[in-house]
């Protein structure tokens, strides 16, 4: 091991991050809820999501933009849509309210949509999207962010990095997941580029003209540009539409408007598909879904990876061996509460 | 005008299309259903679903891949799924037959699906989408094709060119729509650089071998790639599954299967999903619906395009002036017939 890591085991990371999310001054259930997710980004591979995020979180927390003590409210509004208020809370009691909601309707009428309303989105959509395909369901996530990336063609931050996710159930122990940015790159990645000096590659970003740069900097001051040119672009704008004003939620730009220079985690909406196969198929259903995994046998079988490969193989050395956590990191986290977590 | 194009209005080329297809063989409703799909092709500038697409149903049709005679048959599994058995026949009479009844479940039920089963697809999802948008309802289509098109880290074709389609309802005369292949070009357009004897650009398609190849030949003989890498790769097995073993039906693999090397239009299924914003909203709605324009304004202010910018100027144009067809094409047509059709 490195001198400068720390290996823990992942009990011991949500530990870790349900003792400062408390100390932070969250309350129950957001403790136990956002400790998941960071257990489960840390656990997976995506530092990203991992421990690394408290230090987001206490920034956002004590910029006085979440509400510590949310309660999630629940709406159902038609047969197939179950609607989930937070507060101000973070998303994850959205989701750990909604999910036997949505599984439910999805069973009773073949699909049915879970919009999280009114939360702080740190936009980890793939533990979500697992969670439904673990119940049997094929499920769709989407949330916006803060406006930072410019439409094809444009020059200026509109949209957010605005994520989409699926997943697929499957017979083995891991079901078919992605969860990719419709942004080119993650934003913390281009922030990576900036402080080690390096540049960035073409189709990254636009400086504050509006012209392609090479320069970090120069494209966090301007705009962050989508993936895969208009075809990005138009999947990026629909999902402003549906986890925006389709659920009666913030866009992008209304999100870093309500932000207010503080620099906090995005503030608004997620948007929940998922369907029962039964619903379409009945019976007859497993019977399909064990073709589908003739497609994956397809994938791997030329030697290429499925889209969640390196994130199982991620947790299955983690739960064996535990993580490794920079030590710098933690004397991070440690200074948060100046001196008092080992206190 | 140029000597090589003739003047068309679009209700000529509809009666063109109408007039070809029941020569063809099909009985009604396909005849008015693909014939409708083919004007609109032709008003909206995409060609490729204009009279070209004469060409390829008589090819399909002559190898006997379509039922002239089909009635799409309703199954009724759950409260917010229908699903239509097209027996063989064109798309289009599914969607014409499920449109009143995905609009009626989206309604009841807030979000609806629609799978039309069985059905020989030429892949225009935007007339769909556009559809349902104009009926007020956000709309999402899918379907595969035939397997031409590489995963992404992989050598060999295993997905269709996969489009996804998108509509959101406006207060103007013109939804949001976009809809496009995840290949990342059209595979007519590697077939136009292999007539013309051009190179594609490395990223369109690898060789029999899976090395990357400009050789426009090599690619039509080896893999497409998709668009926008690994993500735009997990979207077109997202399509495969849920447009495929998600409704009882073929994937791109199977689909090439069973044509069996006729060259004919793929053979498969289709998901549409709709959501009614009142099922989220109820009366407030239309509220939030009107919010949504400052993202459109967001785009077009700062120069960009909607996606569905360049049809909805072509519509315009062709309704008000008429199509240029190209006389070769019309030869072509005709030639199909042995002269009859001027007879």
């Amino acid at each position: 091991m490195d001198d400068d890591k720390v290996r823990m085991t992942v009990g011991e990371v949500r530990e870790l991050a349900e003792t400062v999310l408390g100390r932070l001054g969250l309350a129950e259930p957001q403790v136990n809820a956002v400790a998941a997710t960071i257990a489960a980004g840390e656990r997976d591979g995506c530092t990203a999501h991992g421990l690394y995020r408290l230090l987001v979180c206490a920034h956002t927390i004590r910029a006085g933009k979440v509400n510590p003590d949310a309660e999630p409210r629940i709406h159902d509004p038609a047969p197939g849509v179950v609607r989930i208020d937070c507060q101000g809370g973070y998303a994850q009691i959205g989701f750990d309210a909604g999910r036997p909601l949505i599984n439910d309707k999805a069973r009773r009428c073949g699909i049915a949509a879970l919009a999280i309303n009114n939360c702080i989105h740190f936009a980890a959509l793939w533990p979500e999207v697992e969670a439904l395909a673990r119940d049997g369901l094929v499920a769709f996530a989407f949330t916006p962010s803060h406006a930072w990336v410019a439409p094809a063609g444009g020059t200026a931050p509109l949209f957010g990095t605005n994520p989409i996710a699926f997943g697929w159930p499957r017979p083995g122990p891991h079901p078919f997941v992605f969860d990719f940015a419709t942004s080119a790159t993650a934003r913390g990645e281009i922030e990576l580029h900036r402080r080690e000096g390096r540049r960035i590659p073409l189709g990254w970003g636009l400086d504050p003209d509006g012209d392609p740069t090479t320069d970090a900097a120069e494209a966090l001051a301007g705009s962050m540009l989508t993936f895969g040119g208009h075809k990005g672009s138009a999947l990026a704008a629909m999902v402003e539409l549906i986890a925006g004003p389709l659920i009666g939620d913030m866009t992008s730009a209304e999100s870093l408007a309500a932000d207010g220079g503080a620099g906090a985690s995005p503030l608004g909406g997620e948007l929940i598909i998922a369907i029962d196969p039964e619903g379409f198929l009945g019976g007859a259903a497993a019977g399909h879904l064990t073709r589908a995994e003739q497609l994956f046998d397809g994938i791997t079988g030329q030697g290429a990876r499925l889209p969640s490969e390196r994130r199982y193989q991620a947790r299955e050395r983690s739960l064996a061996e535990g993580v490794e956590v920079h030590a710098g990191l933690l004397k991070e986290i440690e200074a948060l509460l100046d001196g008092t977590l080992t206190a």
